[in-house]
């Protein structure tokens, strides 16, 4: 076991601050990385302050985490000592269920386990990204390729496959027509690898403040769903709609944008329920879905793909002193698009 | 135009009695059928009834028609006097759309025109099987294959299609975990479709009533969703959930019941919308959806799959005069497991 220093929660609504956390000794299959960046991920903020539930604290949160490998276990031979490399939402699983054996372990059906506030293997409760240091067992730790920025590339860890592995699912292609509900970090990544995969993408935002960084990123068109008239015009529009917003959304209005036969998925949770006519489904053999993050052979496609085409997340470098204040700003929607974390402003 | 005799509702509200409706003439793609029986769907009298809305009255409902042809229009080559044939729950669309061009006629983009209470191309509104005879364009008439006698038959053209259609559209196949909310006339088509097609048929009614008659249709378990026990030892056990209940159902408790990947598909509106929490749908990738009667070519092919498999609706034959009481029966669930109306029984 060693110590590193991290920027973690005290206590449930407390400011984080910087404490030392325990890593674990390296196993044979683990990889110990330095950490270099980390994103903020909307997740964070919830979990620390409570919101999803009570935590475990002190909490180091942080699932959107990029660095090198500084040692690896005796028979690891995925990664090697200087490999640029990430972890995401996931640091294990069971490995043995349907869904793990598909590399699909974001659904693992004995519960995957979560890169914070999650009670591993050994019984200790995970720690996030934004550390020092993390040790995680070499499966779930990814490749970053060379083409991509290690401080940009964090947020595809999360923000990044979030968004990739539904539209990837539902089968995004050349000419599919989709809409993307929200400007935000998933968002933002949403819209660059629809249009990457060939999509016409439609931006369907709040208000048109964000356009003109819509259009910059690859969508065709930006919508303000304040309008009515957006959902006026745009009936049976979209093959796939994409809602990255955790608000209550009017389900019905957003059912009849959707051609026959397509899906409206939501990859983040609103805490009250959603409700919605059945007879909006019936009608054109519409679906209501949600997907949660990916697996981790989706996660390095997801990398690689970035990688081919030029996309990352688009991210305002802070150091960890800058974090709580950063919370604020996120919060308050005051982001493009997504804040990381200089962990070497860490250190001293 | 010629004068058949039909069972109408004269108003909203009123009981069923017998009328004089017109036919127009033969038309050169027309198929003039000579109705031998129409079954009762529960939809007729949600209709007639006005619960879905205002009808131009006297209406003669009836969209599960099973005849021979007797006559045929100049450039039909389809169908030939004596064939046997049915009509489902359409008789027209526009033909062009992407849906009608895919054979999907039950989402033309225009609006498909409903065999009955609906507008017809020359400004009439239709009339359905309830009645001697109905002239129908050739494209929206199905060959009823020989190892199907013509009442059993009937329900097929809606019960049956709306069952095998997202029973298909979803892949269920071999192996495929498949759960039938509600034994009634959709249902028991239901149970019986999945089984022919290799799957392992769960029925969920709310009492162990009919369980005897699921098993004897091909159910292989039949579970009571008034016992708390089928929530709790069931989850993640389905694949496919079809709910063929048009009443609220609580979409969480059956959400839970659904494997990752798994979808829950409604092929019936309750007035009142659904609510679900959007984490159930997030943590296992699954989805809700709905599904809306079947194309005309899906409708032929569940015909011949239904031949083939010597599957039919389990029926109780009335004469025309019963019609009144069979709807007080539907509504009171007193019938395995539909009601199929003997049209000779309407002469003199």
């Amino acid at each position: 076991m060693s110590l590193v220093t991290a920027y973690a929660a005290p206590a449930e609504g407390a400011p984080l601050e910087k404490i030392e956390i325990a890593r674990r000794e390296l196993g044979p299959h683990d990889v110990l990385i330095d950490i270099a960046f980390a994103g903020i991920c909307h997740s964070d903020i919830h979990t620390v302050r409570g919101d999803w539930g009570p935590q475990r604290y002190p909490l180091a949160p942080g699932h959107e985490i990029a660095g090198t490998v500084a040692a690896v276990g005796a028979e690891v031979t995925r990664h090697a000592v200087g490999d640029r490399v990430g972890v995401g939402c996931l640091v294990d699983s069971c490995g043995e269920c349907r869904a793990c054996a598909r590399g699909a372990q974001q659904y693992c059906e004995r519960g995957a386990i979560g890169t914070y506030g999650a009670i591993d293997r050994d019984g200790t409760v995970t720690q996030g990204g934004y550390s020092q240091q993390v040790v995680v067992t070499e499966g779930f730790v990814v490749r970053i390729p060379e083409a991509l920025p290690l401080d940009a590339a964090a947020p595809l860890l999360c923000a990044g496959i979030t968004t990739f592995s539904p539209l990837r699912h539902w089968n995004v292609t050349r000419g599919s027509r989709v809409a993307v509900v929200g400007l935000g970090g998933l968002g933002h990544m949403a819209v660059q690898i629809a249009h990457a995969l060939g999509a016409e993408v439609t931006v369907l935002s709040q208000s048109l403040r964000k356009k003109d960084d819509g259009l910059r990123l690859g969508a065709d068109h930006y919508l303000a769903t304040s309008d009515p008239a957006t959902f006026r015009d745009n009936r049976r529009s979209f093959d796939l709609i994409l809602n990255t917003v955790s608000a209550p959304i009017p389900l019905n209005d957003y059912l009849s944008l959707l051609d026959t036969d397509g899906t409206l998925v939501c990859v983040g949770a609103p805490p009250e329920p959603l409700s919605f006519d059945v007879s909006r489904v019936i009608s054109g053999r519409r679906s209501v879905a949600g997907s949660n993050i990916g697996g981790i052979p989706e996660t390095q496609e997801m990398l690689d793909f970035c990688a081919e085409h030029g996309i990352a997340a688009q991210i305002e470098v802070i150091p960890a002193s800058a974090i709580n204040e950063a919370y604020e700003r996120v919060l308050a929607g005051d982001v493009r698009f997504r804040f990381v974390i200089d962990i070497a402003t860490l250190a001293g």
